[in-house]
């Protein structure tokens, strides 16, 4: 076993250089000199108010510096990694906010006893400076139905009480009262372990098993099973923190409004964390408890362990006004003020207009329509030949999907006349026959031919706008392209038809084909350059295109049947 | 080798369940019905306004849903995990947001082959519908010097492009224009492969190695090496994507500023994160660059791979000014607007206010310090010993530290006078000599108790209140402590000594000792319930609690020192 592989300098530099990365990247933090102490820095507008001061173990980050800031704490106390701060710390950043003026200053700790001694021990000293001080303990650990006589721990509900308080006005004496215990509760589950950098993980957990309720520092929960659904996970947590039975519970009755945070203890995936949002809002509302606000994310972490917790805070209308308020706090996320339950938040989608069916297809357009099907039945076996060289060798195949599913449609359909309507219906033919990036391009063209070849507009000229909007489609959605190069010089030839060509249409026609078929030939010396192909772009494919093969041998059909 | 464990229903249901989880979780989203669309609930805002439209594969949340919101996104379309959405949920976010009354659509789309031809299929379909779209490509990776001719894909800089498109205005037409490759520029480096549910890995990755330079969805990067520092890492990353020999280069020059995005790719911790920002700061600014915000976070993941991506954004007026307005997206960050580099960040550390000393010690307490001090150190064996039944046997030991710490310094230094500063100079002692909870008790009660015994006051009334208040202190920060059951029975009677007390004051201090034995011997009785002895909290232990008996010991010779 080695120590896991991190991104850090240092084992012994990675706090210092972290809590540096924090207040350098925010706006307003600073950093106490000679301590490990986040202070805002505009402490002046504190004079005369109260100072809310945290702080514990670093590996929790963004606790508890991410939470510094207008609306929030004063100040965050860091220790070395799962350590709790040295009182001399503490006393430093408690004397930096009493000389900034302040009234008091409230310290919010959480249930460990390293922390409590070493805040309460910078208290007493302080006390002696002739300072303000006091010290509410956040104790918001559901996971022991009958907790150690050291008491519940302290987990990511400080958070809110990091919120909650910071709004209280006026200021009320606390002392020490165990906040959490009355209104957070939290739970945790995870499917890894973490480990202190330069250290082994901090516990084995065997290979589909998960952990329910262990501690942020990766201390034991109470119980481990193999991992189960989301949807059973969520409600065991649930289950867990709301039993009534269990000493440290929090009564959470139908009716009931909570806050919830879901918070990711590090290295879930953002995909696994919504599925988890949205079972445990299902699973709130299905016990008729009002979800008022959710916030979901990382806000009280374990280093990289693979886990969320759960914690449910009840919720009244000044708990909420205090939620809402604003903060320059660079953890807090962007929240809205609106309740998650009872929010519609399905919108119908409209139905398309449909326009009505003309038609039926005129027998010139069915001819070419045919032609075209049977050149690309032909040319099956030679585009998968092609295809080979360069490609996955299916080339034909997919050509020949599109032509099949195009004869049978002719055959069972009435088949608009509309030329518009008819390449709007080839396209989504082709788009789900023939599938893939083949598939997409010739619906992008047929798509944005349809529009030129509308309302009584399917003269030459017609025609030779719409196969021009349709190659520029297809340039504008793909960097490079073989079929294009047997397609624009055809198109370009085409555009002729736009001004009464003096040879007459025909000519154009026969030129156009003739320039895609040398188009195709001159892919010869390309590189493969986009798809599935680009990825042995280092050899020179020797053969032409298939799809631009494919493409001159569908215009060379379309003039078959027309001289016919 | 098995699929990853992910907390999640199903494979087939988590993009589903996920967008649900996203949308329920915030104030301001709908879904569209049928479509895996992420809409702004108040549409109607948008009217006569040109919306955003974006979108792509999932696993990579919070990108895109989370951007949706008034000034950023109006829409986004998700498709499955890393598949580009299917043009008719595209077409249907468009024909929603068109409906809304806008004046257009602009798609922001990253260059993947896929998504540009699904986007641009949509796009045309909208066209024929009437609406007025328009598409631009985000193209902002800098990891090939010499990209494909796909082009450089899209990656975190889409999120600056979201940003900064939706407060320009007036709005002016875009049709196709690489925006990424103009103005950002991102490099990625991961320690671990990332898996899609139900599957396998994407790559296998060697033990210690890191891969830069690779895609988000795990294609392959330009380098594999042994995990290097933060530093050296972040210094590669930043010679790559400004290196000018690159034809995928971003232009970075000294004096130029720039915005700098920190980005999580799924797994890596908060701890991590905030070491490699401050890399990022530091290595800017070594070359002269100005760097104007940091965001660093969770912002386009790749699953839960293990790793991070920089993207820099050229920044002027212009651009900060459309990136610091406000937006209700609700992945967007809480920044501030200060420029990063020249803000000053370190505040000095203020020195405590010193006393001056006063007096030489007095003869009394002299002899009292001197007679506990030996009374601990006789009580050395008899001490670790009852420690061996409940806890690590070295009680005893961390007493008689204390104890030949407090003679030293009695004998070497100038020991004041006032009993006050006497007792601070001993709470700092015990602290850092005996060390632990123990050492951190005592100094608690020894400071708390300084405050009472100063400036004058230091009768037997001054010295009662001050023992209340050390034992006071101890009980704020302590759930439970054996040792208080044998202070506070004394405490209890030396109050006494705060009323002239008929029977004079040694009866008192007589009284005090005789209840501090009998409370150390009611430990008999205890389950250890505190520090490391609370973990072997079943056992009844049926010896007295050595740290309750090291408290009757000390006030005995206190008693007998001031008798002598």
């Amino acid at each position: 076993l080695e120590p896991k592989k991190k991104l850090i300098n240092s084992a012994d530099g990675c706090v210092d250089e972290a809590l540096v990365g924090l207040v350098r990247a925010s706006g307003g933090l600073s950093l106490l000199k000679g301590h490990r102490v986040v202070l805002r820095s505009d402490l002046d507008n504190l004079r005369g108010k109260v100072a809310l001061l945290s702080g514990g173990g670093s590996g929790h980050e963004p606790a508890h510096g991410g939470y510094v800031g207008a609306g929030m704490l004063s100040a965050a106390v860091a220790g070395g990694v799962f350590a709790s701060p040295p009182p001399a710390s503490i006393l430093a950043a408690i004397l930096s906010l009493h000389n900034a003026g302040t009234s008091g200053v409230l310290l919010i700790v959480k249930n460990y006893t390293g922390d409590r001694l070493n805040f309460g021990l910078a208290a007493e000293q302080a006390r002696n400076h002739g300072v303000n001080v006091d010290m509410v303990i956040v104790a918001d650990d559901c996971a022991f139905n009958q907790p150690s006589k050291a008491g519940r721990r302290g987990l990511c509900g400080t958070i809110f009480i990091h919120k909650v308080k910071s709004n209280t006005d006026p200021y009320t004496p606390h002392h020490v009262c165990c906040v959490g215990v009355l209104i957070a509760g939290t739970l945790g589950v995870s499917l890894s372990p973490c480990s202190v950098p330069g250290c082994l993980p901090s516990f084995e957990l065997p290979p589909g098993e998960m952990e329910l309720g262990l501690g942020i520092h990766g201390e034991p929960g109470i119980k481990r099973s193999q991992v189960a659904s989301a949807d059973e996970i969520v409600k065991t947590m649930i289950d867990h923190i709301t039993n009534p039975d269990s000493q440290s519970h929090l009564s959470v009755n139908s009716g009931d409004s909570v806050v919830v945070c879901v918070n990711n203890l590090g290295a879930l995936s953002c995909l696994e964390m919504a599925v988890v949002t949205r079972a445990t809002i299902i699973c709130l509302e299905s016990r008729g408890v009002v979800v008022a606000r959710v916030m979901s994310g990382s806000f009280m972490t374990s280093l990289e362990m693979a886990g969320v917790s759960l914690t449910l805070m009840k919720a009244n209308l000044e708990t909420l006004r205090l939620f809402d308020a604003k903060t320059a706090a660079s953890a807090w996320p962007n929240l809205s003020s609106v309740s998650v339950s009872g929010r519609s938040y399905m919108i119908e989608s409209q139905a398309m207009s449909t326009r009505p069916q003309d038609g039926p297809l005129s027998p010139v357009m069915r001819k070419v329509l045919e032609r075209v099907c049977s050149a690309l039945l032909g040319k099956q076996e030679e585009l998968n030949s092609l295809d080979r060289a360069a490609g996955d060798g299916d080339c034909g195949n997919t050509h020949a999907q599109a032509a099949k599913a195009i004869q049978e449609w002719l055959r069972d359909h009435v088949v608009p006349g509309c030329p518009g309507q008819l390449l709007s219906v080839l396209a989504g033919l082709v788009q789900e026959k023939m599938g893939g990036s083949s598939g997409a391009l010739y619906s992008l063209f047929l798509t944005a031919a349809a529009g030129h070849v509308t309302e009584g507009r399917s003269n030459a000229a017609a025609w030779a706008n719409a196969m021009h909007a349709g190659t520029q489609a297809m340039r504008r959605c793909v960097a490079v392209c073989p079929s294009l190069d047997a397609l624009c010089p055809a198109v370009d030839e085409l555009m002729k038809l736009t001004k009464a060509p003096p040879g007459g249409e025909m000519a154009v026609l026969q030129n156009a084909v003739e320039k895609a078929s040398s188009g195709a030939e001159s892919t010869r010396d390309l590189t493969a350059r986009a798809g599935r192909a680009s990825y042995i772009a280092a050899e020179r494919v020797t053969l032409p295109d298939p799809g631009a093969v494919a493409v001159a041998a569908i215009l060379k059909a379309v003039l078959e049947s027309l001289k016919g």
